[in-house]
């Protein structure tokens, strides 16, 4: 009997976890199926050796037909839909693999799971996912030596390769869900530092970035994430004095977004209307104060204090925010109008290569001295469609799945890769993949 | 038979409005039923004049009976319990006079109040209210003049006497709903600027101020209220080029109360556990950078680039933002606890007058030229409890009941006081009271 694998969302993300399943479905025995709500989105990715359906998991009972005819599934459906999903495979009593993280409801479906003999692999993709896991590799592995972890800093971010678009001063397109990039950070992130918690809102999020340089990549930054409390216990790091997680961008990023930020360009809370004649310029006009006299980067200067030659101004320009061109929505909230506008320079291109680079920062105490551990990882996108997003994501999670048919993962119920047992091999095969941690 | 008159919510701002009444007992003919969920808080104002009862809208039946034995209700419950109360006086055919926003309930209340005979008048306070009311008698007056209006400015605000607390920098004492002080702006501020839609988000609120001097005032600024567009069409200005209405404050308010916004200490979304020991310093050093080497003041300077001279940093000082005393406080959000800290020293003692300012400014266009108005009202309280919010919050509402038992009110429905029949005569009452604009 083959192994009955069904994955959910045929995504830009899926196309690595796909391909990898493929080429092992002789040597693993394996019946992979592709749902997505686009039948012809399924099709395009299945080809020869996979199955593709049309899948909507708001119709219950053909999702659980097709469920149930499979042995684990693999879903990469917005997170918000989990629930439902992993719902239908306790009631059918499936696997269930996922890379987005764990919600209130999957956790209380754990007991469940485990009396069921299931496992629900959460968190199992780049960030979160790969970030885990590399960083309990050597949080174990300090430990181990008998080392006390004093702090712990990780920023992983999607970006663009060196080689691709030079001209684009932000170091930046769009290789994940627009919409995602756009509204990130609105809420108050929540980190600690030395011993004391700390609280970044909104408005300072932007501004408060930590300063990253890796060898042989240049320099980055990363602005702090919702909240890295959360993962003290996860990590077993209930006594460090700093622990902070968050997103990696290129040195300049921060700070020009953080116009859009100011202006309240990112503002998803009420909705314009009336936008059939609105060019890029006035959209940026609807947050400047009117003054015949001057123009709008002008205007920009005088109200954020910025200087004329400074990288921010480059970067809209860039982005044509001063240009006269319709933006082509009739209406929207400011955050969908600029998710719009921008992606008509940060869609990605034939030819692009996207770029993930995560870092990890440690500080322990050993022997009385303080060590330090510097460690990254850096992964470019073949081309436009095996991105290096989609195999970040989805290669942990094709891994998984692998792991699972063989019984190498014997863990059961709602869990995360933190553990010895799920993260070793996951990343031992990475590494051959060329997707590795290189310390400094 | 008597007119019986019902009031609802005895908190501070219903002192003037019962005094008002009670002195009118005799010559209306009233009985003045004041209702409170503290008996003791009704009884205090009640004194001898008037029926003291414990009311809870949330007790349906006991409501009835109450609201049943009244003629007209005056409410100054919280905005959000006003639909139940409009419900109840639609059943028992009473009418309804208030001092806040019309919600979209109340509004679908207008048919059926005109039915019935009744007037369910809001928005008669003071802001909104006596805005309303004079604005609506300057804008006819100059419409009457053949001449068309071209901008309208209009900004309100209770701030403390010029005499009172003379050291106190901010110029600034809770004299209303502290909690709404501390939460105002959240959101974005909508207005018309040159004929063109303008929007300010929270984070900028505070910096995008406007400048206002008024003649033996001195120098003021005011921030955009939510939605100014709203009132186009109610003040019948749907052409003029330019209209904001905001809230005032005395000079140099609205740049230090930036230093809250900007460090996220108004955030409200999520709480803070576990501050038996933090002092009021620790609360501040929550939203900074660590550093061991800096105190906290210097840490605020180079967060939010500050000059150490500036009025803004005494202000913070003042209110002992930088003292180590316990805050006083187990648990609550960051707004909970600023709110918490700053009553400590923006609590009204006895003594302290309060000061309510309001200012409007037109251009206008007549025998093609430009001409501006500015006029402006001064109100001081008389002490903590005849308070000028008191006044000018309540007499408008208990003028409002008396033209209403006199007749003189004929309009009926869900209305708020843009029309002449109804400010013309409270105006013109107020005005007796002392209580009224004055032209520049």
């Amino acid at each position: 009997m083959p192994h009955c694998i069904l994955i959910l969302g045929a995504g830009r993300s899926s196309s690595s976890l796909i391909s990898y399943l493929i080429d092992h479905h002789k040597s693993l025995d394996l019946l992979v199926t592709i749902g997505d709500v686009s039948l012809l989105s399924a099709q395009e990715k299945a080809g020869a050796f996979a199955k593709a359906i049309q899948f909507d998991i708001s119709d219950k009972q053909v999702s659980c037909e097709i469920i149930r005819n499979n042995d684990i599934v693999i879903s990469l459906l917005p997170a918000a839909l989990h629930p439902k999903v992993a719902e239908l495979c306790i009631e059918l009593k499936k696997h269930l693999l996922t890379a987005s993280y764990v919600s209130e409801k999957m956790k209380g479906m754990d007991e469940k799971a485990k009396e069921l003999g299931l496992l629900f692999l959460n968190e199992c993709g780049l960030d979160p996912g790969l970030d885990h896991m590399t960083a309990m590799e050597l949080i174990d592995d300090i430990k181990q030596k008998g080392g006390i972890i004093e702090s712990f800093e990780s920023f992983t971010g999607g970006l663009i390769a060196p080689t691709t678009d030079i001209e684009n001063p932000w170091r930046y397109k769009f290789t994940w869900n627009p919409r995602n990039v756009v509204v990130a950070g609105q809420g108050t992130a929540k980190f600690l530092q030395n011993r004391k918690q700390k609280y970044i809102p909104y408005q300072q999020l932007f501004k408060r970035t930590t300063s990253i340089t890796l060898p042989n990549l240049g320099d980055f930054e990363g602005y702090a994430n919702r909240d890295s409390l959360n993962y003290l216990e996860l990590y077993g790091l209930q006594s460090v004095n700093t622990m902070i997680r968050g997103t990696l961008r290129n040195k300049g990023y921060c700070a020009a977004w953080n116009i859009f930020v100011q202006l309240g360009c990112t503002d998803d809370t009420y909705e314009l209307t009336g936008l059939q004649k609105m060019t890029h310029r006035d959209f940026i006009e609807l947050f400047l104060h009117e003054d015949d006299k001057i123009n709008t980067a002008k205007k920009l200067l005088s109200t954020l204090h910025l200087d004329a030659a400074s990288n921010q101004l480059r970067c809209l320009e860039w982005s044509g925010f001063f240009s006269d061109e319709l933006i082509g929505l009739e209406k929207g909230t400011p955050a969908q109008l600029l998710e719009h506008i921008l992606n008509k320079k940060w869609k990605l291109s034939e030819g692009d290569k996207d770029h993930v680079v995560m870092w990890h920062r440690f500080t322990y105490a050993l022997d009385e001295k303080t060590h330090e551990i510097q460690a990254s990882m850096s992964v470019i996108g073949d081309d436009s469609v095996q991105t290096a997003m989609a195999k970040t994501v989805g290669l942990p999670l094709a891994i998984a799945a692998k792991l699972l048919i063989q019984q190498t993962l014997k863990t059961r119920g709602v869990v995360i890769p933190t553990s010895k047992e799920i993260y070793e091999p996951i990343l031992k095969e990475l590494s051959k993949l060329g997707i590795e941690l290189k310390h400094h």
